[in-house]
């Protein structure tokens, strides 16, 4: 399962607000359509997000390519800009961004042809190296399970939230394979269910055992000793180590420590921000009412009533037993290891 | 709001299930049809639960009128096992069943039109005990709100769960009428979405600020400091203390207490079960597995997919904060309090 292909002039993006049901895709062929389907979640995953956004300035850096070349890095500028705007919370789309406006900005002497074929190349690199970078978490993560454990996940960090194989179902997919997954507990992640319809739906084309569950059902089952240990993805790491992830991990978190459970993260390095200190500098996404109050058009609730909808949480470092990347597995203290971390990647 | 209304030989139910959007009546006229309706969730909530079943017991006592003494008495308990056997966790049913089983017994030498007319009397005695009892919780729990709070509240313990009024919603409407609640955040409740459906409805309503979440944000506003206190009903109560309610109470409970908010639940006394002496002893109802894969006859979940589907949890006393009776509050130690309260009702 790849969500996001590059067909030589088309962004190619597997609508996930169809899936389950239908397997649709989309073709982008300028930034702007790329820009409102990261808007409209038809591609969602802070991986996968980041993905989407670099060819979405492949595909500006093509339509305008005609421009000279000041004007050409001015409107890439701005192309980048608007597509950092899409969405708020996950670092990877704004790390994604700055890694290809590197790659412009180094070549500004350059015409606007080859800056376009460069940053082609650099976003299909990305694309290989994600993959890459998953699989390699799993193989780390896998390390994790010593015997065939019963594990909860919520929301998607899966194939379809990546280039491929996924971050927490990454380390599910490798754990399987080593004949260490018993069962997954999908939590079926409200508003917009992506455990429901994504994570399931991964997990069940792969015969993975899997049973979905609400949201509200975790603690019973993590109460119950039913659960041996919750792994999930992230959209934004902190120096400190604070986790921001779909809104009801930091309640997972909560409730495994309170149960003895392990709490695990799975993330590529680029969703660390090295650039604020701690979860309380990450801006919270705030998403339209009505994906509270509709459930697939159906509306559930009294007209008129108020809805607060934040689609994101901060879970403190305190609650994580670890964080697998693709350079291993840190433990706490977070603080001095992703310092170190830092070090070693700008030497 | 009273959604439980005896018109002389039919039983009123509003339908639950079709609420906010249709304000529908059953009428039922045998016991079959009430049976029914508890199983199906058209009347819900631990209380209404035993006043329906009440109800019930009453329509089939007037249904085998006929029959000899002895041969009555053999039918109505029979009938009562029928009723008993609709739902397993909430006790209210069966302490229901039991108040006029009594009665019954109590009558045994004399002719059931008697007996059924003596149990008629008693299921409204009941009735209109319920509100008297709703209106006293509210008076105790209005005491806890010391300043305009923000309240936070799981599936429905309102009017409509009960003859009216409500139990935790009481507490909220009797706070509100003090000019005691800023703010109701009602958690949607799913898989059924009796907080979205109902208790947004019953506060909409009244004009009492509601702010719909999905369950999976509850843990956030905690930690964001955008609840006062929280407060839910109770579908059993064991001698420890030890509360079961709807799915998710549990996790509520828990993060309350790790973000120091008071966490309160708010019942009858008839939802206390002296014969069990902890939570693990309450039998847990798992339901149909479509109620989390169909949202609205939409299906949300690829299919195939294991469902777990258990309806309530069991909060440890260690959680609560107080539980809010009609005889007053109890704090911990809760097995003191709850024994002092058995000998004072036996007395």
């Amino acid at each position: 399962m790849q969500p996001i292909k590059w067909e030589k002039g088309r962004l190619l993006l597997i609508d996930q607000t169809r899936l389950p049901h239908r397997e649709e895709w989309i073709a982008c062929t300028s930034y702007r359509e790329v820009a409102a389907a990261i808007k409209a979640m038809q591609v969602r995953g802070a991986p996968a997000i980041g993905l989407a956004a670099a060819f979405g300035l492949v595909l500006g850096a093509r339509e305008y390519v005609h421009l000279p070349g000041q004007d050409y890095q001015k409107r890439l500028q701005e192309i980048a800009a608007e597509l950092a705007a899409t969405r708020p919370t996950a670092v990877n789309l704004f790390w994604a961004l700055e890694k290809l406006m590197r790659v412009a900005e180094e070549m500004a002497e350059q015409d606007p042809f080859s800056i376009a074929g460069k940053l082609e190349k650099a976003a299909e690199d990305m694309l290989a190296e994600d993959l890459a970078i998953n699989r390699q978490i799993g193989a780390y993560g896998r390390q994790l399970f010593h015997f065939p454990a019963r594990v909860l996940t919520h929301c998607n960090a899966g194939a379809l939230a990546t280039a491929g194989y996924g971050t927490a179902l990454g380390v599910i997919r490798a754990a399987h394979g080593a004949g260490k997954v018993k069962q997954v507990y999908a939590c079926e992640t409200r508003p917009l269910l992506q455990g429901a319809r994504l994570t399931a739906w991964e997990l069940l084309a792969e015969n993975i055992p899997v049973t979905l569950i609400t949201d509200n059902m975790a603690g019973y089952l993590l109460q119950q000793k039913m659960v041996d240990l919750v792994i999930v993805g992230a959209d934004r790491i902190a120096r400190n180590g604070d986790v921001a992830n779909k809104i009801g991990t930091y309640s997972l978190a909560v409730l495994a420590r309170e149960n003895g459970v392990p709490f695990y993260v799975a993330a590529p390095l680029s969703t660390f921000d090295y650039r604020i200190a701690t979860g309380r500098e990450i801006p919270i996404e705030e998403r339209d009412p009505r994906e509270v109050t509709c459930i697939m058009g159906q509306s559930i609730a009294p007209a008129g009533v108020a809805v607060f909808n934040p689609a994101f949480d901060i879970t403190p470092a305190q609650y994580i037993s670890a964080i697998i990347t693709e350079d291993g597995i840190l433990r706490p203290p977070y603080r001095e290891r992703i310092a170190a971390l830092k070090a070693q990647r700008e030497r």
